[in-house]
């Protein structure tokens, strides 16, 4: 399935083609259709408003008032996200009885601003605690491309409802991967910036040292364009990079462990027809990232930050959570805050040792995750839950403790299940990174 | 005792009436006089290095070559700062074989870079942790004005120093008031920058999110001089404010309980000049300071942050601590990471209640220490020593939690013991606030 990009659909719009009602009316058909998935892929739609924005927007529209490629465009925003006048739950039951959010978030109102139409808000992993995709509360959406699979999480139904037209773009947010990995297991291509460039202000948190808001899309460009409307920078979509000037560092090590062979066949497939491309592929020793489990034993950032923002809720409402999450957001219990400090300056000396190794390359690749989407039936029972999680975070988790961006790229054929090519680029080259995504994106898909 | 100030001692050196030489010999004989407190000033003394490069000055000032208003001054540094092939010891036996530094702590190379002479590292409070000036294991230096009382803390040698005439200005360091407390009990003029504007590196923290590195001069405009060294930013004296044109805001809580008559009389004189001087005074309320102490119930960022940093070396050297301070910093055990990570928003929540107050006037005033200079008798006892720390830290702290800068100038009359008028400015204001302190010092010493 070909999915529309937004350039292609505001094209269609500037040509009077279609029309903004047009196109949400369709993404709201699939969402309501009982076939489909759409009741395990949102938590929230909002029928009415977005019927009222897409006129609005055809209007404006008919003024000359157009305000970005995504005006009168649907999109999903991800559950934690705060919308004027509702009640936050972040995937969650525990938080029904909090008071309805005074003021959207300001990436949703970015959205907003830009003319996206925003459809509804989508399923999730509680509060974000997991890449798997289930959910006990609201269902799991199942994987667009085997439905008997698991969407990847916890952007699961951001992935879901681009994936199957209920929407054009998705905001997801990324801790460890939550937006990279459901996109790689559904073949799309999700975007992690660097943390700090889009604010977190109204959104719930998972660990404020970590957590990021991306997008997920059907390409690399119009990550780029969401991207920009989330970081309030000018809208412009970087040209692909000279792929005969590039060099790619593979590393040897912690991300190349424990691949399937769907996986492992797809990125070979990928690192040959990069080279024959041009792009100058390296191997690299990367030892110390086999430090990571160790550094984030006692649950690291995320089980310690969670717990400081769960803990009160946990003593009123533990009873209301997944009994999954629970008790992961209750291990930084147990981190002191000489442990918490430590990790701060753990952080900040693998940084500085992995970029001094990887300075010299335009970019660190590797496999997205290191297995295709699991079977839901894998994942019912606690031990395959977390082998599975575990596995599906692995190697993204490198781009958030490191604090870099990265962007997943579809790399199988037709007939695989999807695999996500990961681009991870330095802190802050979030820009360059989007260029050589483009680059790469088109040689993953001619090859 | 006047003491000649950067810019007189600049001029008679550029006018060839004194030699960087003569200037050093002379500060060393202070340092060196049996019947001083040089022996407790001081835990090393460079004598054959300051002799070298006072030559060395003299010598490029012939050539014309003269880096700076520091060029050929005697300066001291706290024995917290890395110097290039020296143990650094923070005032403790703990560290006794720790390896010799490899290279001088960025703003130690910046003084010298800026042609100062350094005679010696001072005798400072162990590990800087706390606010009196008593050390045990160097002997406290006597207070200039009544050497039965201590001298303040932490930076105590580094006041010393300063006052005594063996150094003509000194580097400090800033967690909780430890350069502005030394200041006032012993009639200094002591700055806290801002901590983001001055490199920490090469300093043995004491707790990373409030550590700040400041001097301790003969006036306001000494200090301005040194903190442009500090920060590497270009060396300029800024004029003194219109006080015409100024509004003070005293807070009527917290910072003003429990003054000592001397003080609370000296405060209220310096508020008449300043008014009469036509500096509008306000009183305005800022009830939320009296939440800090319950915000730092568990030790704060001080004993989390010490003990991340010492509980290694406390597990293989407690013996060798100052038995008052080994147990202030084992307090950090105690807070969790949840703790820790409540703290900082509720600093980042504080800071944005009072500036909301605060916002309007061009600085808060208080005194700088609510009790003039304890007797070294007084402190003798753990009671004594923690009542009378908690009180000589008390005002100090307001700063360093709110992230701000602060300049405490001295306000007694010549039969007084010292007392020092804190006024501090907002976050970053800090060139601003030296020219606030500019024209307040000018009225205070006519006063």
């Amino acid at each position: 399935m070909t999915r529309p990009t937004i350039a292609a659909l505001a094209a269609d719009l500037a040509a009077g083609r279609t029309t903004s009602r047009a196109l949400v009316e369709q993404a709201l058909a699939r969402i309501e259709d009982p076939a489909g998935e759409g009741a395990r892929t949102f938590i929230k739609v909002y029928r009415q408003q977005a019927l009222a924005a897409a006129d609005a927007s055809d209007a404006m529209r008919k003024a000359g008032l157009v305000p970005s490629p995504l005006a009168g465009l649907p999109v999903s925003i991800k559950n934690l996200c705060d919308v004027a006048g509702e009640t936050t739950l972040s995937g969650s039951k525990a938080l029904a009885d909090a008071p309805p959010a005074a003021a959207d978030a300001p990436v949703v109102a970015r959205l907003r601003a830009a003319g996206a139409v925003i459809v509804g808000s989508t399923n999730m992993s509680e509060f974000a605690f997991s890449g798997v995709g289930y959910n006990p509360h609201y269902g799991t959406p199942g994987n667009p491309a085997d439905r008997t699979r698991v969407p990847g999480g916890s952007s699961s139904g951001a992935a879901v409802s681009v994936a199957d037209g209920m929407a054009v773009a998705a905001l997801g947010t990324d801790t460890g991967g939550s937006v990279r990995i459901p996109s790689a297991v559904c073949g799309l291509v999700g975007f992690k910036p660097t943390a700090r460039r889009v604010p977190i202000d109204g959104v719930v948190p998972l660990s404020t040292s970590l957590d990021s808001i991306g997008p997920l899309a059907s390409s690399v460009a119009c990550c780029a364009v969401v991207d920009a409307v989330f970081a309030a920078q000018p809208i412009a979509v970087p040209e692909p990079a000279r792929l005969d000037a590039l060099s790619f560092a593979v590393p040897r090590h912690y991300v190349m462990s424990d691949l399937d062979a769907t996986v492992s066949a797809a990125f070979s497939r990928a690192l040959t027809v990069l080279a024959a491309a041009g792009v100058r592929i390296v191997e690299i020793d990367l030892f110390m990232l086999d430090e990571l489990p160790a550094i984030n034993a006692k649950g690291g950032f995320a089980a310690s930050e969670a717990y400081a923002w769960h803990k009160d809720l946990i003593a009123r409402h533990e009873a209301l959570y997944d009994p999954i999450i629970a008790p992961r957001i209750k291990r930084g219990a147990q981190m002191s805050a000489a442990d918490y400090i430590e990790l701060l300056g753990r952080r900040a000396d693998l940084q500085r040792r992995v970029s001094a190794v990887t300075a010299d390359f335009d970019a660190v690749v590797m496999p997205t995750c290191p297995i295709v989407a699991p079977r839901i039936a894998d994942i019912g029972d606690p031990d395959g839950f977390t082998r599975n999680n575990l596995l599906l975070l692995r190697n993204c988790t490198v781009g958030n403790f490191l604090d870099r961006c990265a962007v997943s790229i579809p790399c199988q054929r037709p007939d695989e299940l999807p695999v996500g090519f990961m681009v991870m680029g330095e802190t802050m080259s979030d820009r360059r990174t989007l260029s050589i995504g483009r680059a790469v994106e088109a040689v993953l898909r001619a090859g």
